[in-house]
């Protein structure tokens, strides 16, 4: 029986205990940056193993597991992240959350339940695995500026080769694995635009400066940003999803505050969109004589599939599929934020995604939403493929 | 002594008492549509008077008094306005509102106190009095549709010939009153504009229809109303009071709600205002695929001061300048809305101003401020000049 | 027979003559600045009379004429402009313009025709005259800086205690004479912004600073100098009347060229226009990264009519009303332009205006059409009328 | 020696002829739809030959022409257009233009010669080779609707299992080949809006409804198309390159003329754009009250380069590089549109690019430009390219 024969029959035996790991967890959610009890959970579940447990992050709950190989190969990165979503569940489970309001509305508990149980079996088949694996268990996926940079600034992941990871989504059922290659997941940030003017009665618009049409103008103008000021070959949206001006029909406002967003597949792209998005509130500022706060904050980076690593997983998994998965499928760019970008900025590595969509549903419950539910099935698909890929990819020859 | 001497006299030696309706009033106040109290204030004020009291108005409170005079003479009308207003008063005042979240803060209180005592006093001379005085006693001015039209449509004014009145304002003090002949008080609409669109995620805006965009594009395009659209020659204001639209930086919003207000001093450009920015919301809907409800709603019509009446009150009141106040003066057109406006559309008269600036006050606090305050020196100035008018206008010759 | 009566008699007996000059004169039109015939002819039909006569304009054709009365009186300036416009006559009158290109089509022609025989008859009753006559055949009214300026810098009508003018206009006919009193004819400012962004292709936008897209973005946002920051009660129009950018479908401009103008009728206002307007430019160069030259040339400012005069000239009128006219009429202000306000920023006096309409015209061609006709019984009518308001003002109790 | 080596070892022997033909086709351009001399000279070419020649569509100048190899094989299309532009030549070259006004400034006369040689050199190996090819020289690609859309209804290809072809040009050297999969060449369409208000006097807008402001508005809300209404991961690019309306500052246009294109890479949202930017022109109409006519013309749609077909061309190209060229290169989507996109709506097949900068030019000029410069070495590149495609895709086993 070759190691990945040997690894996915652990997993299979070890099934029933990672779901009961994803449902304590997600019953014991805790906020990003504060997810103290679920690292100590994480810290618990490895203590007396043969491997090397640290939390490299100061401040942050990240911990980092070294499972060291007893042939030679490389070093391998395996993340998922543990944090919650400030949500209030409203699912039926009997492990729903105890912690009102916020939620595993995300999947997190999967992603750390399938990577404990990984773990757990890398570990016990040590003696044949080539090189080593650096098991992430990151904190503060959700909340910029997030987990994944402190953890690249620890420097515990320094002698990593490869990393790889994984989300669960509910467009499809835990039969496929989607990819992608290249700018996958967009880059994004927020923005919030104070504009303030002088208000003052309706009648007498000459003695104000109006905010309100100020702010108009601003929205509509702002469209060049995208229609005339990035290449038409390259994604990028800026939506404004906040215009916060209520008040009386007959009264001139002073202030309005506008919130945004702009996502983008291309970090340059995300650069030159804040650039031009200044120039356009600079712009309204002159135009109607207002002063202004733009509080411009730059969110997780575009996750950058490597090439090679990306053609690597396609290969690895599409050997692999007909057996614990149906169908791999190439996807297009995600218009969500990851911060896994920001390991993939320094390592070689790709991201991938499990579907989890509960069988027999129609139109699943998105990703945080109060109602968002996982498949279990997808937990051991999870686990099997970042295995899978692991196996593949430690050998000192699997580098070309 | 002539009449007007006596009746000068008579009001000086009931101004203390003037003053103390005017204080129970303002420690009394009624919203519009419900001064069933003050009604009643009213009509103890004239019970076992020699007077026809009547309430013409169902379901509304106006008091309309008929002073017969035993001369010969025309029909005259007098008003003054009784309602106040949702506002938490915030003076010190030991007569402050007894009627939390209601004020007598735009000074209908001193009409109606002013006017009280000048009834009085013409009832006492009745019998050199040529002709009939109507003292209208008006409820609902602040409050669309409001009560001057509901009195005009009762019939109770039908045999009235000439019809005046006036309204206090703390620009200047009660030493000056002013006057304005033609368009003098602006008419205004208001309305409420909710566009529907389809809301979603902010990085898929073609999934959506973008109502937070097409409400920008509205606020935008009607300003082509004011500067296209109207004559140059006329005043028109179309000012956006509101665009309440707040939500996360990353959602698409299905809906906005906006509010506005069109002001103009020629009810026809009022009309060709509303049918242009109804043209402009349709224009949006086209354009960005949306729904609407627009609810626009026209207020009081443009206050036309009739010349020749307005002449005559000018040379009545120059003639006075110097004695019970000092200057009189030409205003500007007003940019408030009066539902005297109404009478005016029927009956030839005149509506003025007296100033209430409390002495040595530099910004007053202006009509419908929490803090709106009465030089009560100025109750005097328009009793007396309100019957300075009505003596000059009542004997039959007065009419040319 | 009164000195009234005789100066109409006189001006009765010359009207074939003052026809022969103004036909004549509308033979030979020359442009602004370039009148030097016009000027000849005038000087010629002096030569000999007991007045004195001068150029005081150094480079401009401006004639001044002083007819001393024997009796005491002000000094009075009545003023013609004699300069015609660059547009070719399309009428069929044998005394058609033989200045290929120039025409008369404002009736500068009669405004001169009917002075110089006003002229002439008050000097023929200089004996009876009281005061002095100034009169003031202006050069180039239609080419701003204009003649008013210069002549008043001359300092040639320093000792004008009033002045008068007029203007014929073909909207009612020479039965009719309309006034206003204050601000009378408006100011007007044209500009031309050339805005310089970069060219390019049209599938690569954002290689290029889209020079259309900011004008355009300009000429939405400029709607709202009028519609949001000059006072309602105060006329104000900004009209584009060129954007220039024709081009191809598929190449993105660099340069576009629009051009515009601003209407006031108050210079605070024209101040203000002009300083929203650039701040409208300086934002689009700011929000599109474009450059721009904007050449802002303010035209004539707005005429004021003296209240005094104005109220005196209608008095007289007024009097005369059902003689030599049949009605004297107010008039709204006027939207067109006309250097007499130079005069009237420092002179007391008033502008009014003769009707011109051709008998049994319906829809008369305006003033500066290439088919623009004078009814020449207009031209007793602007000669009487200027005489008469001269005769009651020049008397040194005329003045109150 | 293997047939490719023969047959590049004919093109190399026929490489100055090649280059004979491509100045004698540049020194007798011919515009599309009228190039009868052009097509004649490819028909006298092929007389004599062991081929089948026709002209399959009417009224067109399209030349098709048969080559049956002696071994089994499917038929492969291979296609050169061969229409040149209105554009005036300003090169030096002793082969220059002797149309005036017309000129090869794209390139179709390389793309010609080398297929005539290419040609030629299988004509000659025809007893080795498998399968038929048909060399399409085809007439009108620059002008929409184009010849490709004529040649495929006329029949002509309905046997043909692939096609290929290919595009000179000068950003890159001929030891240079680019290629791209899926959606490769850009859709284009163009519109002509002519805006038809009712002009009038600069300071009386309220009585026109002012086309030029209309317009203005069509331009910045037509921004939302890109912005708001397409799949941001999508390319879209609306580009307004006229706004026609010149005029006088002062005068309120009644019509102007805006000229724009959209791109796409999508057919689909080519169709999108379209009904978006009718809602917008729709809106402006309601909204403005104007009338207008919108001339909206469809070009040719997105050329898509069949994933399998291209990948066989990559790999084919991929094996010869280093001999015949340099470097095979993968390229983004061309913003240009190419009617060879009509044969690969049917037809499987691809279409790539050959480097032609010449030696030591840094700033090429380049397609279209009146200076443009074609690298003769990059016929050959042609010639060999294309060759070694269709060797490799005849035999029956090419098909996989």
């Amino acid at each position: 029986m070759n190691i990945k024969d040997i690894l996915f029959e652990k997993l299979e035996s070890k099934e029933q205990e990672m779901i009961k790991h994803r449902r304590y967890l997600h019953q014991h959610p805790e906020l990003s940056f504060e997810e103290e009890q679920t690292a100590q959970y994480i810290k618990d579940y490895y203590k007396g193993k043969p491997v090397n447990v640290t939390q490299p992050v100061e401040g942050g709950h990240a911990v980092i597991v070294e499972i060291e190989g007893k042939l030679p190969g490389k070093t391998i990165g395996l993340r998922a992240d543990f944090d919650a979503l400030p949500i209030k569940e409203e699912t039926d489970f009997d492990f729903k959350s105890e912690n009102e309001g916020v939620m595993h509305a995300c999947g997190h508990d999967a992603h750390t339940a399938s990577l404990l149980t990984l773990a757990d079996a890398l570990i016990e088949i040590r003696e044949q695995l080539p090189g080593t694996v650096k098991i992430v268990h990151q904190h503060a996926e959700e909340q910029p500026p997030g987990g994944a940079q402190q953890v690249m600034q620890s420097g515990a992941l320094d002698d990593v080769a490869e990393i790889y990871g994984l989300h669960v989504a509910p467009v499809v059922g835990p039969e496929i694995i989607a990819y992608n290659k290249g700018n996958a997941f967009s880059g994004s940030s927020v923005f919030t635009l104070k504009i303030k003017g002088v208000g003052g009665h309706a009648a007498s618009p000459h003695k104000t400066n109006d905010a309100l049409v100020a702010g108009a103008n601003f929205v509509s103008t702002v469209q060049t940003v995208v229609s005339r000021r990035i290449d038409p070959l390259e994604m990028g949206v800026v939506t404004i999803g906040s215009f916060d001006a209520p008040g009386k029909a007959n009264v001139i406002q002073d202030t309005v505050t506008i919130k945004g967003t702009a996502r983008y597949l291309n970090d340059e792209v995300g650069q030159k969109m804040y650039e031009e998005i200044e120039k356009v509130v600079k712009s309204v500022a002159v135009g109607f004589d207002i002063d202004y706060d733009l509080d411009y904050m730059f969110g997780y980076p575009v996750l950058y599939n490597h090439p090679k690593e990306t053609d690597k997983v396609a290969e690895i998994l599409s050997e692999s599929q007909g057996s614990y998965f149906q169908q791999l499928m190439e996807m297009p760019p995600v218009t969500g934020s990851e911060d896994f970008a920001y390991y993939l900025k320094e390592i070689p590595g790709s991201f991938y995604v499990v579907g989890c969509k509960p069988v027999g549903v129609k139109d699943p419950y998105m990703n945080h939403h109060p109602k968002f539910e996982v498949n279990e099935d997808a937990l051991i698909v999870a686990a099997k493929s970042l295995g899978d890929i692991a196996l593949n990819r430690l050998p000192l020859d699997s580098v070309e």
